[in-house]
């Protein structure tokens, strides 16, 4: 890609209302646009980052045998009206009356839809267990949605549905998938996402986690203990202190303070804290609520019928972005981790009307491409200053500097976007060299290529 | 894939309300459900094979600088309104209000959006042209939707919008993006699908055309004339001649009647004939209207600021899907072109409880995919009418059978699906046997590699 053609605009100054750095860098770059309220289209930049996300997510869910189907976003009401949730469910669910009168709403989940497309498909002992997952848009009608891709009223959803014969191997499965969900975070960089145990609230079931990513941006709570292993919720923590009594007015200053003097509820001591986290993930144990209610059963091994178990497991791709954004970058810009990077490389061609400039440029460009790299070359005219500012903005992993005082000897300039590493390599070597940073960087994300 | 843990149930009888081949096959194959009028769920098979195309088609669009974007399903009334489209477009687009009272809509086409988001970051000549397109689902409330894929009111499109100085640019830009999309009808399997001058309707712009598989069971009617190179739909041909009334109500044998008296506009023979096609594709230059409405300018090579012209490219495809299941079929199922086929290669292990079939059938499935061809393997314990008529259903294009008579011998059965090719290969030489008739069936679809 040629940055001249790149259809966006960078600019310099913080735009108003956006208090997110992800939010803030994400408007500057012209990674995405606001069309309404929570609700954004994606220009190039956000969606290679994001389908290659998407990939890693399929990789990991396919590799714990998932299928990939697709449920539709629009359905009608009457699926809902099985669990009860068309009723419970609040407004944050579209609803709306299609051209033949019938009651219809946005998917902001599927578990309805899955057990739909299950139902009748997966009736021997002998089909189970199976795991089905989609990647697809989600639409729920949050009121405070102010936060750019981390909470979006329309959002990109991996979730995934298994479906068990019984109880045990339904939790078996989930530690599988606890797993996978490590993997992922991992690949995507963030390595030090925490799980934790969470209350299920609309979903139903019992046991489920929650995946954290450690925040001071974060909306949620989570008490942790420095004494044990001890993570929760707060609205786990509060169930497992009875005494406790927090009010929903309370500041994140006030409840810190009334919990930082509670008990451990696991280890009795007085080392907890409270850390802001942002929820990348979650995992549920549904149980047979779902089979249950619209009446999904199988014939076991000896001829009975029974109620599948079920487990659903969510991850917001836009949400991940973002929160990957949150935690790698600079005042400059993004870090991204080369998995996620929109181009893994970027060519900065420092005065690009020098002949020897333009020469070089565009043969490293040409040789880069042919060989696959995700490269991204700055061929304008601008000063060196806009052109390092707006390859910050971009946040490449792997940036190449061509200019003609290099040149005379023969050299390029190579440097990481972290600036932890710069290396002057001969014009020749320039492919080699990159494409063992590129490895490196891979490895540190534990991928196997 | 084990075709043991699909989720599906293959059904031998032609389900109710199924008048289409293709969407019979796809229910009784399992590709699809229906969750309302017009709104399918997709099982792996369908989704495999949609992604399949996605990715041919993003190629393409790469290949012709198209740069990826995303627009939102849900967008507000307001965008909608600047090009009076809110109050003209009927019943087919959905409107719902969301929680704070705003009229929103649900995409059935972008261009308010693609302008949206072009619109104050493009605003020099030298960013121009350029081309964004998105893979994202649509929906249209569509008074007809009984024909499964091929008319439903939830779908996945591929739409492009180009943006360009001149009228001249975006001209020679249409024929690239016409080229590009032979390529891609080339490369799913539908060669012979014709372009056609069409009207643009609803869109504006002057000049369209529209992709055609000729089909019986089309909804489209098209003019040709066997003597010259005239081909168009019939509203064109109608336009083109005043002294011709068709009134709506004509069945499809009064309107040929009718228009196989007529001249040709063209060469003024009396060579026309009326032949009924599906649409899977269209192309519009849609000129100004869309930039004038919205008031998206640029500044051209004399400071001039200038409304630019757009055209717009779209492609179904769920549709597209569909319609190559219409052309290639047999009486027991799809015969999947290689490049978009759910698998490649088909295993069917006649009699898995022998010992010999069950060790050569594993090996042989684990060296396919470890080589990282596209597999499926038929592991199940039943007959081997049962087994084929499934592999018929599947529409893999080469078929792998292990039997323990072959077996005796040393050797193993390849078959194509179209049955056009048999051979008894060695049993240590089936991968390279089969990667050879991998390669053969993509060349017949022109692919590169």
């Amino acid at each position: 890609m040629k940055l001249s053609k790149l259809l966006g605009k960078n600019l310099r100054e913080k735009p108003s209302e956006c208090f997110l750095q992800s939010n803030i860098f994400m408007i500057r770059g012209s990674y995405i646009k606001n069309v309404a309220s929570g609700i954004f289209s994606l220009f190039l930049p956000a969606k290679k980052s994001i389908r290659k996300i998407e990939n890693i997510i399929r990789e990991e869910m396919n590799n714990i045998n998932g299928q990939e189907v697709l449920f539709p976003v629009v359905m009608p009401a009457t699926l809902w009206e099985e669990t009860n949730r068309y009723s419970t469910v609040g407004n944050e669910m579209i609803r709306f009356k299609d051209r033949n009168d019938s009651n219809m709403v946005l998917g902001m989940t599927h578990e309805e839809a899955a057990v739909h497309l299950a139902k009748g498909v997966a009736t021997s002992y002998i089909q189970y267990p199976f795991m089905i997952y989609q990647i697809q848009t989600k639409v729920r009608d949050e009121p405070r949605s102010r936060a750019g891709l981390i909470r979006a009223r329309e959002f990109t959803m991996k979730d995934a549905y298994s479906f068990h014969v019984s109880k045990n191997d339904l939790e078996k499965y989930y530690e599988v998938c606890h797993r996978a969900y490590e993997r992922i975070f991992e690949r995507v960089g963030l390595r030090e996402a925490i799980s934790i145990q969470s209350d299920s609230g609309v979903m139903g079931g019992s046991i489920s986690h929650e995946f954290m990513l450690l925040s001071d941006v974060g909306e949620d709570k989570i008490v942790i203990c420095k004494n044990c292993n001890y993570k929760a919720n707060i609205e786990v923590f509060v169930k497992n202190n009875t005494s406790l009594q927090l009010n929903d007015g309370l500041s994140f200053e006030e409840t810190v303070e009334i919990i930082n003097g509670c008990k451990c509820p696991a280890c009795e001591s007085k080392s907890i804290y409270v850390s802001r986290g942002i929820e990348i993930g979650n995992i549920f144990q549904l149980g047979q609520k779902y089979t249950k209610d619209m009446d999904m059963k199988f014939v076991d091994e000896k001829g009975e019928s029974k109620f599948p178990y079920m487990g659903c497991y969510g991850i917001g791709v836009g949400r991940l972005y973002a929160s990957i954004c949150e935690a790698h970058n600079d005042n400059y810009g993004p870090i991204w981790p080369i998995s996620v990077a929109p181009w893994e490389v970027h060519i900065c061609a420092l005065r690009i009307d020098n002949k020897d400039v333009k020469e070089v440029s565009e043969k490293i460009y040409n040789t880069l491409k042919s060989d696959h790299l995700d490269v991204v070359f700055d061929d304008r005219n601008s000063s060196a200053g806009e052109m390092f500012a707006d390859a910050d903005l971009l946040g490449a992993p792997i940036r190449i500097i061509i200019s003609a005082r290099n040149l005379n000897e023969n050299k390029v300039e190579i440097i990481t976007r972290d600036k932890s590493e710069k290396i002057f390599a001969q014009v020749d070597d320039t492919l080699e060299t990159v494409k063992k940073m590129i490895s490196k960087e891979y490895k540190k994300l534990n991928f196997n290529d």
